[in-house]
């Protein structure tokens, strides 16, 4: 790419303080790709041109920000820049700010908002970390079950603007219980006349709001719905999940799962705005345990270092087979955490997937171990491909069960599945298949 | 669990072939839950079940598959419910289903249908696989720019229900050139005699209908879009890209990736509905590559065999070497292909993300050799615990390096980032870090 052809960065107007190029070139761009600009940037120094936005745009980019970046702008505004601004804000983004704000800029926000406000900010609190309750829409048109059509288009038209959707409306019972669901097409195209009860989708599914966030926006995704009502233990509506929140939702916890995949923890944030010590650490934990897991490693060759030592040309070959075993075990991994992630898998298919990812690895397994057999045939002699070749059939076999067994497992003790990750799993293959590799040697060669 | 908790399932009333049972198992389930429960099954065993279902569930239950299942279900049906089906299918369903069958097939359904769907459905089979127009709707309602609120009110009366979608509405100039979007809550709250184009949100926007399918759903995701018009190279609409399709995109793509990463092809289809073989089969292209590849691990503890017969010790630390290495270096390649996936990395920042990356591994790379010094001077003396750390050291940054810079280059040479999986990278990294590792020894160690 020509210098001639680089679009302008809001980054290198950033760096020349050009105040006059920052207003042009926000004024050019969309809320969500400002949103965007604003993000790739340290959160210390988005406020700058954040503060030099229209005062009707400020909200929709804000909104786009996650809440790390959020916080940062916040702390760069004056109090009543602040207040205001979270004012205006959708309840279910203020709370998911609050929800990760230091305690005492929470409770100073709260205190700033009104009362109406502030009222259902601290209810979407109340629910657990991660649960529906937290990304819901509180605020929205609610229709009763016995009004007409014609009534029904007069509550949307008095109350919709407020509302973050209208596409579907909840409709209630005396009780403020769930009927169903109603469509905004379905009243604009029926007889004015009509009872919502005889309109309404009964059958439209509902979740608990103290229920998994991800579980909720993988069903919207299965059910193609556009929005998802929410009710509490007693069936009573209390808010609806639209669906940019199932986006974001699938989107965050794919993200995570890559994450963990690859022994990281997730980092929130953008890559670009992410520093090298945050990244760092992120990576470490894993890192750490599984050095010295690999300890284990070290002992089994120890155990074998008089074998080691006669044959030395077995040495050789430990790469390759940690290597093969690591590739094959790792694979059995990412597909089982996927499937369960998706819900393809359950628990109770335990038997099933195992029985299935162990053939999956033998079938693998003797592929392999013929090219190893050429191999080694070709580098060092007949003798030890043999055992190169029979130990990459076990080896890939085992991994596979190892590999296939272990998420399930997590999940059945109630930990992420996601943390049984490639690097995990090669980790515990190697030791093992070192095990297998020498002991395979010594009855085969008699070293 | 429990057999008295465990829920009954389609495919234990399958086995028994309980014909009963399967009706009221039907009756008591949504559609998305029947969808599921079909796709688990081996595809020839899913027509059976299907047959059964109401005629007015049937499509409901047929779209939410996926094209292979749908193509086996159309396959067991007679000639005349196949034509009934298929005419009955969104346009995007059908093309996408068509696309994928085998030509003959295709060739047979496209005769069936009705002249006005044939056309439809022929038009997104032009676009290219995995393009916006083959996930497109095009059978939407379409508003002039000239038109009053309340005549475009009746026009959604008179044809709304036949579209996918009314939530937002295209408005379009005489050359159907598309203006921008209306959302139907505005024309339901807005006064009858407003006209469109004051109405019109211009700034929407919207992408062509060549272009790749993944982005357009996250740019949807980005910029909280329930719908997101396409357009072709002369800016006329042509259709609607919808949520439900986002959703399953960026789901889609987000597996496609994941599988990528473990070094395996993404298979269609659901998890427990894909045999032994076929599983196999992805996975091994990429296992066998680098099985080949690893040879250059051979070849480099070959080159180094007459150090490795005077200090036989340094073979222990084989596998945690290159274990870390692999490990380090497949967290790289997995932050920066996700990081490419959802746009927070573009080509141009090349150099920042791999002068980040290398820091990142430097930074790990000398904690995890503190750690390796303890072990190795506890397990073999300090020489050899020496030079395992300095090697730890120079492996991580390296395999930082590798990690980052290899998706990076795969994007600007045209290929999906996500093929630079976890095994190829830690292949990679294992031959180098040998040849570093044992460069160190003789170093170090005069051996």
């Amino acid at each position: 790419m020509t210098d001639a052809e680089k679009p302008i960065e809001l980054t290198d107007l950033l760096d020349t303080n050009d105040l006059v190029g920052m207003r042009l070139w926000l004024a050019e761009h969309q809320p969500y790709e400002i949103a965007d600009a604003l993000a790739r940037l340290p959160p210390e120094r988005a406020a700058v041109p954040f503060r030099l936005l229209d005062k009707d745009r400020e909200l929709e980019v804000f909104e786009e920000l996650d809440p790390g970046q959020q916080q940062a702008i916040l702390a760069g505004l004056r109090d009543s820049a602040f207040r205001e601004l979270l004012e205006k804000m959708e309840p279910d983004d203020r709370a998911r700010l609050l929800g990760e704000a230091p305690a005492k800029i929470a409770t100073k926000a709260l205190a700033g908002l009104s009362p109406a406000e502030r009222r259902m900010t601290a209810a979407l609190l109340g629910y657990p970390e991660n649960s529906v309750g937290r990304f819901m829409t509180p605020d929205t048109v609610i229709l009763h079950r016995d009004l007409t059509v014609a009534r029904a288009l007069e509550v949307v038209r008095a109350k919709g603007a407020e509302a973050e959707t209208v596409y579907v409306l909840p409709v209630v019972d005396n009780g403020r219980r769930l009927s169903g669901m109603v469509q905004l097409s379905d009243l604009v195209t029926s007889a004015p006349d009509t009872l919502l009860k005889d309109l309404v989708d009964v059958f439209t599914p509902r979740v608990q709001a103290t229920g998994p966030a991800e579980d909720a926006a993988r069903l919207m995704q299965e059910a193609n719905l556009v929005a998802l009502p929410v009710v509490d233990s007693e069936e009573r509506y209390v808010g609806l999940l639209t669906f940019d929140d199932a986006l974001e939702l699938i989107e965050a916890a794919d993200s995570e799962d890559i994450a963990r995949q690859a022994g990281a923890q997730p980092i929130q944030g953008h890559y670009a705005a992410v520093g090298v010590l945050r990244l760092a650490r992120a990576r470490a934990v894993w890192l750490l345990l599984l050095i010295v897991a690999s300890t284990l490693t070290v002992n089994v060759m120890q155990g074998f270092e008089a074998t080691l030592e006669r044959v030395t040309a077995l040495a050789l070959f430990v790469p390759m087979l940690t290597g093969t075993g690591g590739n094959v075990g790792s694979q059995s991994a990412t597909a089982v955490v996927r499937a369960l992630a998706v819900g393809e898998v359950r628990l109770r298919d335990l038997h099933r997937v195992v029985w299935k990812e162990s053939r999956v690895g033998l079938l693998l397994g003797v592929m392999l171990a013929t090219i190893a057999l050429v191999i080694g045939s070709l580098l060092v002699g007949t003798g030890i491909a043999a055992v190169v070749a029979l130990s990459v059939v076990a080896i890939c076999a085992w991994a596979s069960i190892i590999g296939s067994t272990m998420p399930l497992l997590a999940r059945r003790v109630g930990v992420d599945p996601a943390v049984v990750s490639a690097p995990l799993v090669s980790t515990l293959v190697d030791a093992t298949g070192l095990l297998i590799y020498f002991s395979v040697a010594r009855v085969v060669l008699g070293a």
